[in-house]
Order: structure tokens, then C-alpha cells, then sequence
């Protein structure tokens, strides 16, 4: 993933704007990292409600798409009061798996890519497989239906 | 990075103990995955205190360690008041970056790996190389003083 | 300050909105109360961007309102994804100090209520008198131009 | 609450330390106001620990101390890496309802100080009355087991 992703055709992209509080920079007068992957998870949520189902019922139904990998590459830093963009699609959906991609830009052009794998679990923690008429739906909202067998590569 | 890194022979390692506040759980039960990145942060201060230098010196010479690529593999989650212990120690340094592993682990086991790969920047954010006296330091703490020419292949 | 407060004839208001994300939850599946304090921060920021000076100013100008005083009476609890409203108005400017007081509500109604007091410091944090005009400007927002005095009482 | 409070004879308390990590700290180059917030909370649950009964416990069987009023006046800034000192100890308990107090310290002298009233809620967060028996045990703890009748005046 070194080239900075962008949606591919097909793929169902969402994207949300959030700007910088104050309570996010840190002493380096800038956005302290770690609220990037915060930033990820709103743009997220807003997906999963768009084109699949609000997160809120999943929660209240005791399913969770938990995080199980997280990459994020920084590029620009970011300065209390900016405008961000956070575009995210997923890449590909598997049996109990799922990754997408993100995108961050602001004004002055692009500030981190990354990607989040999830893994469908219950209140428990416990991963359980995406149903198979979910995992479906799910799929098609990916640009490459059929997930790659070296995806990393 | 996929088995589960371990500190190398050879390579100056360092942990820290961290008893998860309230405050780090989410309505998952457990540990939100963002505060694992800010974990990361509290072992590479220390890290950096026991083998190189107070970090608190950096920042008044406005000098930082920008993260500019995080990697996070969560393999449990974590849940509060639990003790997480995170070790860090240095993989490679270059001309202006350089790489730490860390591993994340409780009673119950290894919960996350991951790495940052960082480069100095000054107040401005403005990349700078690593004085040679200082990355000749650095690279000494690693296990292999030479940084590999694919190191993530 | 017993009674919800709501701003009053002549004060300036602002309000924003603000849809809670996960990462603001903890495991009482409910908003962490310390996040209820850095909405008041987002409505303040909008306040002064809308009535007085874009906070990234006095930030730039090395001038910073710090936090003195802190009052947050928590009537609900709010959870993932509600919409908040937080207003907030100043209720009065001394030489050195002034004090923003803050309504919180979702569609359920009230959820929290609160006042903040804060000082104009610079760059080290040395606290200095709001330059007359400045403070002449901000009390013409307030309902009443003069402190009173037992504003606590 | 105007002078800064002290333990009273008496009164059981507890401190803890916490050496401030960089992320806590924001772009005026000390640590956000919001996090003493969360300090509070990390002196709190120590202090359940060592004089009442662990705050996990509460949290399995479905019941939370909510917090319900805050109040924190802020004397000095704490920078990165300083080591904060946060004692706790309760001033009076009613029905269904306490108050903690606290003092913060660096070596530099008072940093903070601050209250908190907490009400018990069950997972619904519907408050309940603190059961008779740990509401003696917890009037044991305060200096005067009698709540003063305008606590607040």
C-alpha cells in the first residue's frame, strides 16, 4: 500500500468532514497521531450507515466489528481548526473478515492513507463467521467482488 | 511482521507496565483500539529515557520523533484494570528515520504487536537527517546495526 | 447555578452540534463524562469564531484562554450516536478573567448543564489582563455588562 | 470550596502518582484541561480499591458510580513528563449519593483542586439507593460521617 489509495471504480465510498479541535493537537502544535485513528472510525461508522446498516444496531444487537489490524501511513501533519476529509471503501470481504481502505486530505492536499481489518465478534469478544446474505452485501459494495489471494503483496 | 515479534539479541528493550484506566474502555467492554496507539507512545518515552535520551529534551530543543508509519496487529482485547505490559526496542535506523517493534502483553498472554517508523522533524515539521553522532547511538541499541534492504518484504 | 441555565435576553449564544462517535463511549455503554468537558470546548471555539475572534488567532498570537475553572452538572447520560446541542454564552468579562456558561442537550432534553471560567495567559502560561477593548467587545455579548458581585452566591 | 482542601483528620484518602505522557498534553504545550478529569477518575478507582472494594467488581455485577456534578479550579499548568500526585478521600455520603475530593500536586506545589458527587446506577443507568450496610462502611471512610447541611454554601 505505498501509493496513496484512492476509491476504485465499483467500490462504495463514503467520506466525512471533520475539523480539528483543540483538544486533539498535542505539543507539537499539532494533531497528536493517535486521533487519526479516531478520525478513521467516524468516517467508518458514517459508511457502515450509508450503504450498509447503522453501527448503532449492530451494537445494540451485541455484534462489534472489531479492529484486528490497523495501518496508517502519515504524510502531512495536521493544525488545530483544520478541515479534514476522511474518504474510506472497503477492499475486500471475507468469511469473517472484512478491510478498508481511508483516505485523509485537507485543503492542502493529502494528509495519511491507511486500512483497518475487522472481525465480526460478540459482546463476548467471541469472532463469529459475517452471515453469508451480510458477507454478500457486503462484498458488492467492494470494487473486486472476489478477495485478491495475495492482497498484501 | 506476522509471527508475534520478539526482542532480538543484541537489541536495547524496554517495558513499561500500564493498569488500564476506566477512561480507556469503550461500549465494547474492552479497551478502544485508538488508546493501544497512545500505549505504543508511553513505551517509547521510557525507551527513550533508559537508552538514549529524555524525550522531554527533544521537545525543549523542538526537536520530535514524528510518527510517520503506525502498524498495529490486535490479537485480544484488553479489558479494564488489567495490567498491560508493552515492550519496545529499536529495529532499524536510517538517515532521518527510523523503526520500533513493540509487543503488547497481559497475564493472559499476548494481546497486539506492531511498529512505528519515525523521522525527526523540527517545530516546524520540517524533516531533518539524524546528527551521525546520534544515529550512531541509535543503530548501536539495535540488534543489527545495518538497516535491511527489504526489511518488510 | 442550580437551575438549568439558558442564555439570556441580549447575551450571544452559540450552539453546535455534535453526533457522538464510539471512541467517546466507555463500559457503562454510555459517553465518558470526561468527553462532555471537550464539547464545551467545541462550542466555545464556535463562539469566539462567531462573536469575537477565530480562536486559531490568539493561538497564533501566542495568547491562549486557559481553563481556570471547571462546573459540569451531569443530568443524563448520553449515548453513541445521539446528537448533542451544546450552547453556550458568556455570562461575564473582569480584567483578567471571564465566564462562559454552557446547556447541553439531545432530543431527550436536557442532559447536562455547566460553566467555565478562564483566564488570558501566553505562551508560558502568564496570565495578563484582556486589553480594554477586547474586554469591552466581549461584554457588550454578555446579558449584563457588569460582573455581579456575588455572582456564586 | 474556595481555599484548597487538605484531608481531613480522619478521612480516609489515597494518592496516586502519574507521570504525564505526551499525549495528554495539547497546543498550548501543558496538559489539556480535560485530562485532570480523567486523573480523577485514576485516583478514584485506587481509592475503591484500597478502602471500599474494587471498582471492577461494581462493573460486573451491572452497577456504576456515576458521576453526576464535577467542579475543578486549575492553579498551575503540568507539562510532559512531570509527575503528578492525586489524593482522593470523600467528603460525606447520603442516600444514594457521595461526594470525593481531591488535590493535585507536582513538585512544583498545588496543580489542582477539585470534587466530584457520584450517584450508584445500575447497566440502565437508573440511580438506586447505596445499600444501608456499604453506605455505613463508606460513612466510616469521611471525616464526618454526618453530610454537613449546606455542604456547598
Amino acid at each position: 500500500m505505498e501509493a496513496p489509495p484512492t476509491p476504485p471504480p465499483g467500490a462504495a465510498a463514503t467520506s466525512v468532514q471533520h475539523r480539528v479541535p483543540f483538544y486533539e493537537t498535542d505539543a507539537m502544535r499539532v494533531v497528536h497521531h493517535s486521533n487519526f485513528v479516531r478520525w478513521l472510525e467516524l468516517a467508518r461508522i458514517r459508511w457502515l450507515a450509508e450503504h450498509h446498516r447503522p453501527y448503532p444496531e449492530y451494537v445494540a444487537a451485541g455484534r462489534h466489528f472489531a479492529v484486528i489490524r490497523l495501518e496508517l501511513d502519515y504524510r502531512r501533519s495536521v493544525a488545530f481548526d483544520e478541515e479534514v476529509t476522511i474518504t474510506v471503501w472497503p477492499e475486500w470481504v471475507r468469511g469473517a473478515t472484512l478491510r478498508m481502505v481511508y483516505r485523509l486530505e485537507t485543503a492542502r492536499g493529502l494528509v495519511a492513507h491507511g486500512a483497518t481489518d475487522h472481525a465480526l465478534v460478540d459482546d463476548e469478544g467471541r469472532p463469529s463467521r459475517i452471515p453469508r446474505e451480510e458477507r454478500d452485501a457486503l462484498r458488492k459494495l467492494c470494487a473486486s467482488p472476489v478477495p485478491p489471494g495475495a492482497h498484501r503483496a
